[in-house]
C-alpha cells in the first residue's frame, strides 16, 4: 500500500454499529468504498457499505478473505480480540495502530500511559483480589468507582464504593475480572476534545464539547462548552499530546473532567466518539470523514465551526418522539436504522443547531 | 400508503447517478432504506442503497417487482419514459407527481406553464420545421438559441443562431426534433432557487445561489448570489409560487435569470439540482434530505444557511487536481464513486466554506 490511497480504494471497517454506518457513509462521500465485518447479522452499517462479511472474529478464513479484498483496515470499537488483530495485521495496515488499542484495552495500562506523560488523572489503584481493594479503598478513601480492567462502556463493569460497606457487592460484582478502583474527583463538568492525527503527523481537534451523562450513557454534548479561553487551549493541547505519544493516525475521543485544579483525563476512546457527533452539523469535515482522511493518508481537515450545536442521543424509547423532533425547523436528525428499540440501546441522535446567517 | 411513512421504510429511487446517490445517503440518515431502478450496471448510488435493481424502463416484471419492495417511488431525473410511470403509479405513490413531470419534461409546456403564471420567461416560440423557424427567428430577432423540446441537459440539443445564415444548420442539428426558439435576454447572472414542498402544502426555500456555467455545464454556485433584498423576496415567492401551481412534494430547482427588468425564469428541473450541492455543506438540512423528507411525508426543515459556500463541480480531468484540493482546509469534498472521468463526466464537487465561527 501508498501512504496515500486514491479515491475508489477500499476501506475495511471492524465493526457494522451506528459508528460503521456513519463512517461507511464518509468515507463514500471522499469516493471510498467500504467492507464491514460484523459478526452479528443485518447490523447498522449494512444499509450503506458496498459490502459485509458476517463472520465472527476468531474466523481466520473470513478474516483472511476480508483482509484480501481491503486496502487498510479501522474500526469502530475498541475490543477486538487481539487474535484477530495478530492476523489481520500482517496482511494490512490497520489504523490506528496496535499501540493505541494496547493502552486504551485497558484502564490500569491507559491511567499508567496518561500518568507517564504528566497528565492529571483521577487516582487509581490496581484491584486484583478482596484484600487489594480494601488497601486501595484505605488509600483513596470514599466514594470510590470500581471499574473492570477491560470491556468496559457506557457505564457497564462499574461499582460505586460510597462507604467501606460497599466494598464486598463491588468486589462480587466485579466477578473475578481484573479491576481498578478510581478515586473521587470533584469536577464541576466533563467535555471531550474530538482529536485527528494524519498519517503526516499533523494534528486538527474540533472546539470541545461539554458533556451530559444520564443512567451511565451519553445524553447530550454541547458545543460550545463552558470553558476558559486557557482551558480551551489546555484541553487541545492535551489531546495533541496523547496523539503524537501513541504516533497515533485517525481519530480519538479524549474524556476531560474540568476541576478547580485544571483538566483532568477520564478517558480515551482510540475512535470516532458519540460526543463528535455534533460535527456532523457544524463543520466543514465531519469527525467521520476526519478519521477516514487519517486512515487513508490524505491531508486532515480543520476542525472550523459553523454553528452552536447540542447533540442529543435518542435511547430506547426516545425514537418514540421522532415525529415530535421532525417537526423542529433546525433540528438535523441521524438515525441508525436498527429495527426494534431496547432499553439502553442507542437508536439515533439528533443535532439542533443555531447561530444561522440567514 | 399512509401520508406519513415511518423510519426504516423503503423508498424507490428511479435513477442511480451521483443524485440518486446523494438521495440515498440522506435517506439513511433518516433511517430509510433506499432501492435503487438503474438500466446501467454498477451505478454510483450502488455503494450507498439497501438494494439495487438493475433492469430497462421497458422491463414490466421488474418494475412490478421493484414497485412491490418499496414503499414510495421517487426519482433523480426527469425523463423517466412514460410507459414506466404509467405502471408504477398505479402500484405506488410516486412524488413529485405527473404533473411536475408532464410540464418539465417538454420546453415549450413549461414555458406556456410559466407565462400562464405570470411569469417572465424568455420570449418563445414553436419550432416543427424550417419555415416555423425562419418564422420564429424574424420575429424574435437574433441572437436567439434553438433547444429541443424534449431531453435536453447540460447544453445537449441546443444550437445558437446568431444571425440568419445559421439558421440552417441549427435545424439540420434538431435533426427533426420538435423544438423551441428563445429570444435572446439580455441578463447580468443567473441564479438559482432551491425550493422545497412538503405534502401538507408547506413551502421551504433555500437562500438562492448564483451560478456560473462553463461549456454549457454547471460550473459554480455561489451563495450568498449578489441580489437585493427584494430580488431575494422575488425570487423565493416565484418559486412557492411554481410549487403551489403543481401541487408539487419534493425539492425542485428553480433557474432564474437577473436582468435590469426583473427575475425571469430560465427552467425548472422537477429534482434536486446540481446548484443546491452547497446545501450539504451550509445547512441543517441538505436539499437531499428536504427531497426526502417531502417524499415521505414528513414535516420539512428550514432552510437557513450558517456559512457561506461556493460549490465548484468536477467534471473530467479536474479530478486530477483532487490531491491538491484535499489539502484545502476549509473543502468539503464529495465523490460520485465513478471509475473512469470522461470529459464533460460529473465526478464529484466541492464545496469551499467560509464564515466560521471559531
Amino acid at each position: 500500500m501508498t501512504n496515500s490511497l486514491p479515491t475508489g480504494a477500499t476501506i475495511g471497517i471492524l465493526g457494522g454499529g451506528q459508528l460503521g454506518r456513519m463512517l461507511s457513509v464518509a468515507a463514500a462521500r471522499l469516493g471510498f468504498k467500504t467492507h464491514i465485518f460484523e459478526p452479528a447479522a443485518n447490523p447498522p452499517a449494512a444499509h450503506v457499505a458496498d459490502r459485509v462479511t458476517t463472520a465472527d472474529y476468531d474466523d481466520a478464513d473470513a478474516l483472511k478473505a476480508f483482509a484480501a479484498a481491503v486496502d487498510v483496515i479501522t474500526y469502530e470499537f475498541e475490543n477486538i480480540p487481539t487474535t484477530a488483530l495478530d492476523l489481520l495485521e500482517t496482511l494490512r495496515p490497520i489504523r490506528p495502530g496496535r499501540e493505541a488499542l494496547r493502552v486504551s484495552q485497558d484502564r490500569l495500562t491507559e491511567k499508567s500511559f496518561l500518568r507517564d506523560l504528566g497528565l492529571k488523572t483521577a487516582p487509581f489503584a490496581d484491584v486484583s483480589d478482596l484484600a487489594s481493594l480494601e488497601a486501595a479503598v484505605a488509600d483513596l478513601g470514599t466514594p470510590a468507582i470500581l471499574k473492570t480492567r477491560r470491556f468496559g462502556y457506557d457505564g457497564k463493569g462499574q461499582a460505586r464504593i460510597k462507604s467501606d460497606a460497599d466494598i464486598a457487592q463491588a468486589h462480587a460484582d466485579m466477578a473475578g475480572a481484573p479491576a481498578l478502583l478510581e478515586g473521587f474527583i470533584d469536577f464541576s463538568h466533563e467535555i471531550s476534545v474530538i482529536a485527528a492525527r494524519g498519517a503526516d503527523g499533523q494534528v486538527a481537534c474540533y472546539d470541545p464539547g461539554e458533556n451530559v451523562h444520564r443512567d451511565g450513557i451519553l445524553h447530550t454534548t454541547t458545543v460550545p462548552a463552558r470553558l476558559s479561553g486557557s482551558q480551551r487551549m489546555d484541553a487541545v493541547l492535551m489531546a495533541g499530546q496523547i496523539l503524537n505519544a501513541l504516533d497515533y493516525v485517525g481519530v480519538m475521543g479524549v474524556e476531560l473532567f474540568v476541576t478547580p485544579q485544571g483538566l483532568i483525563v477520564n478517558e480515551i476512546a482510540p475512535r470516532v466518539h458519540n460526543s463528535g457527533h455534533w460535527t456532523q452539523n457544524g463543520c466543514t469535515v465531519d469527525q467521520f470523514e476526519q478519521h477516514i482522511r487519517a486512515v487513508v493518508g490524505w491531508p486532515l481537515a480543520e476542525g472550523s465551526r459553523y454553528a452552536d450545536v447540542v447533540m442529543e442521543n435518542l435511547i430506547g424509547s426516545d425514537v418514540e418522539r421522532l415525529a415530535e423532533i421532525a417537526k423542529e425547523r433546525h433540528a438535523s436528525i441521524h438515525m441508525y436504522g436498527k429495527a426494534e428499540a431496547k432499553p439502553g440501546r442507542k437508536m439515533g441522535h439528533v443535532n439542533r443547531i443555531s447561530g444561522a446567517k440567514t
